[in-house]
Parts: C-alpha cells; structure tokens; sequence
C-alpha cells in the first residue's frame, strides 16, 4: 500500500497492487459467528479477535476491508472499542478502512462525527467513511472539510441497493431534478477540491449493485468519483452488474461483499467449525470474489490497468 | 414520571408532571465545558462527569433530556461509555432519555443500531431515538419494530433547522408530494400501532423550529404525533415560533435547547469560573425556556392541559 497524501491516491494504489476492486465488509452478526470465536468472557473481545483474524486472512487478497458500524455500536463502549482495535489492526496489515457509519447532522453536530471518524489524532482514524445527505449540502460540508484537512475520502449515499431507495432518491427537485442525480452533480462538483495524483476524488458515492442501468447513468455523471457498491453476492448484484459501475481502466469503483465472505461456512458442506477452515472459507470467498470481478471486468474492457 | 409500557405516554406523564414541554440537549463540545469540569486525566471521564452534573441542574426542570451521540463518539469508546453513564443517570434521576443519533440502514444492519439504541437489555436502552429515513421505508421497519418491542419511541428526522434541509425535504415524489410531506403521512401511519393512553403514537418527527409555516402544515398532517423540535434559542426559533408544533393541549412537541442551555455562561457577566455557578445558570436558562414556552403556549391556548 502506498502512503500518499490523498486517500483516493492510496485506494487506487491498493486496488492496483492487489488486482483487486473488491473489499470485505466487517459485519459482526454474532449468531453468525462461528462457536470456535466465542469466549464465553466478553462477546465485544470476541468481536474484536474474530475481526483480527478474517483481517489476516484477507489481508493479502483485498485492498481495503469496510467495518460495518452498528454491528460493533450493539455492543456498546466495548464494542465500539473492538471497532476501533479493528480499524487499527486492519492499518497495520496494510489495509485501508471505509469506516460504514453513516452519519449525517449539521453544523457542530457534523463536525464532531467528522472528527470522530476521520482526524489523525481521533480515535477511529479511518481512511473513508460513508455519510447521509439528507440534512442537505450545509449538513456535508463538515465531513468534506475534514476530508480535505485530513487527507481522507467520502462516499455520500446516492443510490443504496435496497428497494425503498428509490422513495426518495427518484424525487425531483425545484430544478426538475431527481434527487440522486442532483447528489451525483454534488458529488462531483465537491470532488474538485480533492482530486488525487490518479486522475480520481476522494469524495466518492455509495451506488448499490442492484440497479445495473442506473449505476451506468450515474456513472457519467460522476467520471471522477468512486463507486462505493454493496450488494454484490448475498443482496443479488452479480459481478456483470456491477462492471457498470468501473470506468474502462477498471478503476472508479469498489465492490463490497460482507455476508458472502464472512457466512460463507454456513453452507460449506464438511465445514468442521474450527477457526483454521472458518478462515480458509473467508479467504477462499474474498478470492473467488476477485476472481469473479476481473473475469468480468475484463470481459468488458480491455484498457484495464490492473 | 410514570412507568407506562408505551414512550409517549412516559413523555406526556413527564412533560405534564413538570409542566414543561422544554428539554435540554446534552452536547458536550470540549472547547465550551468550563475548565473546572477538566481533571486533565480523562476528557471522556470528565465529560460523564459534566453529564451528570448538568441532568442534575436541570432534573425536577425538564421531562427529558436529549444526549447528542455524536459529542460522545468524537471520544471513542471511551466518550461511548460516557454517553452511556449519562443516560442511566439521567433514567435514575427520573428523565426520559431522547438518544439523538439519527441513524439510518437497511436490513440486519439498521436492527443492529435499533438494538444498540432501544434495546432494554441494550448498552443504550433509551427511551426514544431520532432517525433518518433517506435509505426509505423498508429501512426505517427495524427501527419500528424495535420501538414496538420494546415500548420505546421514534424521531424521523422530517424537516430540520438548517437551511439546506429544504434540498431534499422540498424535492417531490412520483405522486406530486413533498417528501416532507411523504414523511408526514409516513410518521401518522406508523404511529397507529403504537398509540399510548394519552392519544398520541409513540413515532414522532424531527421538525426544526426555524420553518413555522411549515410546522403549522406538518402538524395538520401528522395530528397524533409528538415532534422533536430542534432550533430554539441559539439556532435562532423564539418561542412564539414554535407554538406552531403544538396542539391546543399543549402537547404534542417537545422543544429542546442544547447551546443555549449549556454555554449561556459564555455571556454571564461575573462567571466566575465554579461548578456551583455554572451550573446555576444551566438550571436558570432551562427555566428561562420553560417560562417562555408557558408563556407562549397559554398565550395561545386555554385549552391547556397543564
């Protein structure tokens, strides 16, 4: 992993490296977490070792990992402290952190989540993180200054994989506008202050796998913007879906898949519920992932940088 | 206050019982928090302290007070931890407790958060908690579910303070509505099955006191639901402004004021540095507000119901 400045800059150099656009979401369901990974002391400790460890096994294959906020927030203190050992940890494998938060609130209230979640000296340091727009453009501008102080990145929501998103993301505005296209213009014009040395922003959106003809659109209106895409694998995007979210030098996005990778062994036949297998299964799934993408992505172009 | 099984009945109880509709916001900016509150060992203990102190100052004065999550996290686990003391304090001193954090996710991950939060055998276990609804409806079903559950409450963030609130909340749906209005109908909907003895529904909305037009509309569309209404006094909402939030029993709303609460010893002349004093002037300003509510609202009504 590079040490660049901006945090767009050091994405793409990871993603160049590892061949790999896809990461691995961090969601600690614990009735999902193998028995081998239980204590029975402190279910937070737990959390924090089980994250250690699918962090190892992925550590080689991915090029950043995406803790998942509210799995480690239902602990309370002690898991938000797991979270923040997590992050840590992930760091020192070389691994960048999107930090899946999704906080938005406005003026003082904005900047204090800012601070937690992306300051140097602040105690979760993450290299992105993901924020609601629906506060408005005044509510983001707090987390795009701590970015831009910081040498950090954003993904704001623009379009999520669920179905309700389109309630309010196909609303239209004064302008005529609908709402995610009018987020895509913000994001692309807030992403000029930041642009990296890759031809990139770091002010990214979060565009779900599971509208295919929508994510293309919203692609040319964000040519400079990453793609933050979940619901790659357990929501339903396959990887032909999501090629509409790259550009041809496959870059411009990143494909999150959590459940896929971390349940896998519940379906894996002879699964033996030692964590050695567990994390074999967890590398074997972040791999076939990888695999899954590039087949795809080459498939469709073929000025690929990577 | 009561012991119902239903939140708003515990708030009506409460805000009768005071005769206060006012609340104080729990918002512990660091740079603000008077230098005799800093042990310089722990700010995150410091900050608990501090909590602690003011739902003291303030405890036979308001029906709840309002911790804004996002000042805790900005300390990690440790300011998390801080967080959580302060609302079992505020619980054995009698208060409801509105968790203001405005989450919002879909699926498993927005149960995790309304676990995290609303849970009673949860780290948080507050009585209400506000939300966001972008990600749209079906992300705001676990946050509903939970709420039932557990005889806890809901703030759907439905038109805030800040100027740009209006980008999204002004922008219109495939039907012609509002979403702001879409909201509306949303929040009354789902308040029908949770209505308390006292006819109001335990799902309430954020409605900012700057906009009282606005909150004279919203209250037509959303008759038994209780509003959070942010923006009075430092955010610039007077009193007669957000008489508007009411229904003619004086019910209906709660108004909260954080800044203008806490830091008004910024303005005292003669502060003279203490914990005694400051907290003074905490208990003063938060009977300030209540004056000036009453005020309002019997200038308004004679239908009172305290």
């Amino acid at each position: 992993m590079g040490v660049s400045e901006n945090a767009v800059d050091r994405l793409t150099e990871a993603i160049m490296e590892k061949k790999n656009p896809g990461i691995v979401g961090i969601d600690p369901e614990w009735s999902r977490i193998p028995s081998c990974f239980k204590s029975g002391v402190s279910a937070a400790e737990d959390v924090g070792r089980w994250a250690c460890d699918v962090i190892d096994a992925v550590a080689d294959v991915v090029p950043a990992v995406k803790p998942q906020m509210a799995f480690f927030e239902v602990f309370g203190a002690e898991g938000v402290h797991a979270h923040q050992q997590a992050v840590r940890y992930a760091h020192k494998r070389g691994l960048l952190v999107i930090d899946d938060s999704k906080r938005g609130d406005i003026g003082n209230t904005a900047r204090a989540y800012a601070e937690a979640h992306l300051a140097k000296s602040g105690p979760i340091d993450a290299d992105f993180m993901t924020i609601s727009p629906f506060l408005g453009s005044d509510s983001m501008q707090p987390f795009l200054d701590a970015a831009q102080r910081y040498g950090k990145g954003l993904f704001i929501l623009v379009k999520t994989s669920n179905p309700g998103s389109v309630e309010i993301s196909e609303a239209r505005n004064a302008q005529g506008e609908r709402i995610s296209d009018w987020l895509a213009h913000f994001v692309h014009a807030s992403g000029r202050g930041c642009m990296g040395a890759c031809g990139y922003s770091s002010v990214g959106a979060v565009v779900g796998a599971t509208f295919p003809q929508e994510a293309a659109h919203l692609r040319k209106l964000m040519p400079d913007s990453f793609f933050l895409v979940p619901g790659f694998g357990a929501q339903g995007g396959t990887a032909d879906d999501v090629t509409a979210c790259f550009n041809a030098d496959g870059l411009g996005a990143v494909v999150n898949s959590s459940r896929g990778v971390l349940y896998h062994h519940e379906q894996t036949p002879g699964f033996d519920g030692t964590k050695t297998v567990y994390l074999d299964v967890v590398r074997a799934q972040a791999k076939d992932m990888q695999q899954k993408l590039l087949h795809a992505l080459r498939k469709k172009s073929s000025a690929m940088l990577y």
